[in-house]
């Protein structure tokens, strides 16, 4: 972006896009698109694309989740407001789809605008949903959009720019989109036993949100359904209520399930990489994959 | 959309897309285009796309600017919430730019990122302006971006179908950008003395709602700057107040200076198409550009 950023815009964009992410889907992107020979101006620019793409839907994420923070820092919406917010999420798409633009392949428009009509339906659905009615099926179906989705892009969109072929894109792309599955199953683990190489349990945020993760859907299934779905149900659950809710979570093997889940997801994942040809990338993503259950460890 | 939209937005975007505006966007596309030879399953994708842009558009602005109705019906975040809102205009954003991956040509792509931007950036801007602050050129700034950018990504992408020449395309460009700016000056003065063939004075909406418009800009240099001033500073001025403010501006020459830049615009619109192959299409965009300053008539 940069010199083309209006003034009132460029403040708030330029703070959501540093804000010390980790990278991920970009670097999916180029590692992606190395196994083959992409341009280099066009990599740089659909790297781009995509952080801005999700920086973009993270901060429309969070006026609507009401979330004051992200990142150790404020959001956009509890700095700026929500006109604001809409507005530099509004430029932030916008921008990612320039940048695709100057690129001038029609398969990365694609491959972005799905996701992208993904991320909105996911969106919608994400304050919609209630203990009582999601289940495996349905969380699978909201995360496929609301997580998976970029990573498949950031995949396919590299696959194309390296110039590979349709077989080891869509291989590519069944790569993506399981690391993406895993990585979300990964989050709601820890959202319950706290990050790994950390003391402590983890803080509950989704239960507390009444959002219904995975081992969330276990226990329900297997321990005390009363406590979780109270805690679910209350709109600001007192602290003591929300430890019982986690211990109740804990107290099942919903977790031990989840990270099975995760697993045999990223097997998925591997299996389709052994395809492709043998390179440092390759091993790279082999690498990201296999970290995912245990990462920021 | 219809068969890709999930169940949970169809219902919102749909009745956006169908509470019947004028289709005047898509309306100049495929005027634009048949100058030329259009392919028609192209044609019809980017018509659609602009009018799902502009409804996506219309949807986050009326966040913004808190309005309950619109065309005569009530909008999607008096409707459903400004939770659903956002994802709905989120959605319809992709929808449009999946529409254009479907065509392929890049140059459509930018065509539309770049007005979208411009979107985003006036969007942010509308909140902001106060009567201390807005002049003749900070107003033509803004209607560039918020109104007469889309118009002129209509022509654009229109004649881009058509196959036209660059050069014909950059007439196009200027017809379509000279016509959205009268398009909203004309808009700006129905705000204060009504639709034509209609009886009674204008509702005053944009001085109420604060906003700064060419006739008010001239009125505040001419006229009674302080009762205009007030009326603007007022969050919610009386009926009386708001009255007076009509009034005051109505007592100047503004709405005659801004009729005349309008028409000045207008001139420069038609010069250009006069340039262009003389054809039925060619006529059409004649006859929109004149009957812009009195529209509705």
């Amino acid at each position: 972006m940069g010199e083309r950023a209006p003034a009132a815009l460029a403040g708030p964009a330029h703070e959501a896009l540093t804000s010390g992410g980790k990278r991920l889907r970009p670097l999916l992107l180029v590692l992606c698109a190395r196994i083959g020979e992409p341009e280099r101006g066009d990599l740089l620019r659909a790297a781009t694309a995509i952080e801005v793409l999700h920086t973009a839907t993270l901060i429309h994420d969070d006026i609507v989740d009401k979330a004051e923070n992200r990142r150790g820092a404020p959001t956009t919406v509890a700095r700026y407001g929500r006109e604001a917010a809409i507005a530099t999420g509004d430029y932030l798409f916008a921008e990612a789809f320039s940048e695709l633009a100057e690129i001038g392949d029609p398969r990365l428009v694609r491959a972005f605008s799905e996701a992208s009509e993904g991320l909105a339906a996911g969106e919608l659905e994400q304050y919609r949903a209630d203990g009582a009615t999601v289940d495996v099926e349905a969380y699978l179906e909201h995360i496929r959009k609301k997580t998976a989705g970029l990573f498949k892009a950031a995949c396919v969109a590299g696959g194309t720019l390296g110039g590979l072929t349709l077989r080891q894109i869509d291989l590519l792309a069944t790569y993506g989109q399981a690391l993406g599955i895993a990585f979300q199953m990964s989050d709601d683990i820890m959202d319950l036993v706290g990050k790994p190489g950390l003391m402590g349990k983890g803080i509950g945020t989704d239960l507390a949100e009444g959002t219904v993760t995975l081992p969330v859907i276990f226990a329900l299934r297997e321990g005390d359904a009363r406590t979780i779905r109270k805690v679910l149900a209350a709109p600001n659950p007192s602290p003591e209520l929300l430890e019982a809710g986690i211990e109740t979570v804990l107290a099942t093997d919903a977790v031990a399930k989840t990270e099975a889940w995760a697993r045999g997801e990223i097997d998925a994942a591997l299996e389709g990489l052994g395809l492709l040809p043998d390179c440092p990338e390759r091993e790279f993503l082999e690498v990201i994959a296999s970290e995912v259950v245990g990462r920021d460890a």
